[in-house]
């Protein structure tokens, strides 16, 4: 089924975030890389970039939440879970020539002291995937309060290691990042089981 | 003793890039930022926007190497030094309104697919990290191939949690990136000991 014109402009600005961020990334290249006339953009957003940014935000927020919730899918067991994440970033950026990583991290940077209406965005987005990651942990038998904390280490060492794979044309950095994701659920896991023993 | 013209430029450039990166900020509003003649920022960086980056992530990069030195000459203990490194860290973002993070990581997403010149700087800056908190932790007793890991995770930790902290305004992610980092150490030390014992 071909996408929507609305769908191809939020896939296009998405895509263009992530390879060079919000300030790079115009209106004109954004409707000529969703094949889309430049007036549709605005009459979809009228907005402007701003309206678009913040709903791509959103958009990318609510895709990457789906792509942990398939490999938690995928792996019954936590450790196996946190693990295949950590990897399957490392494959996609091999895989993408280091250029598929967070579509919000580098927007988030951008706009942190500079557009507060999109910096609420990223913040809604970030306390989101937080919650999710809580959650989770704590289903998977850990205590409220460190499934919190792993949840923000976790995805700290995924965003970190991000930024040092790109840089660095690696993915050396997102395997590090990874055994120590699971050190520390697995650190939490005894520590939570010895609470209640 | 006041700076030179030339210091002056390269600090506003950095202020800039941490505020708002490396797309956003333009010649102008470095030369107004810096009190500089506008032609003196061409004098001084003959390759324009690009030479002057690539000039403002290397100083920046010894800059921060200095500031984690001098965090470890003030706390001889390792697990007080990556304490004081996260904490201090935190304390910077409250104290500059959650603007005042890593000089690079901004400028590292935004270029890492579109300019291989500022690509390459900032991972020889990542490397140069790597490198000396990987000999700082060889030093403290761990062994080599650990320790290279370990400085991966603490720095991607960082990181990571300098995104998360400035989208919401918040020390939280930084506090349990510390955390984190600061197990991290423990267990990576405790197995090198068990592994010489």
């Amino acid at each position: 089924m071909p996408s929507s014109t609305k769908e191809r402009i939020l896939d296009s600005t998405a895509e263009l975030f992530r390879r060079q961020g919000y300030t790079a990334t115009g209106m004109k290249q954004i409707a000529a890389d969703a094949s889309a006339p430049f007036g549709s953009v605005y009459h979809f957003f009228p907005g402007g970039k701003e309206e678009l940014g913040a709903e791509v935000i959103r958009t990318s927020g609510r895709l990457y939440m789906q792509i942990f919730v398939e490999v938690i899918a995928e792996n019954p067991e936590v450790l196996d879970a946190v693990e295949a994440f950590f990897s399957g970033a490392g494959e996609t950026l091999r895989e993408t020539d280091y250029a598929d990583a967070c579509p919000i991290a580098t927007v988030a940077l951008e706009v942190a002291s500079t557009n507060d209406t999109l910096r609420q965005a990223t913040a809604d987005v970030f306390e989101e995937w937080m919650a999710g990651a809580t959650e989770y942990f704590v289903f998977a038998g850990i205590a409220r309060v460190p499934a919190r904390e792993l949840a923000f280490s976790m995805l700290s060492l995924l965003e970190g290691a991000f930024i040092f794979c790109r840089a660095m044309r690696s993915t050396e950095p997102m395997a590090a990042a990874g055994a120590a994701a699971v050190a520390l659920v697995r650190a939490a896991l005894e520590s939570s089981r010895e609470g209640e023993g």
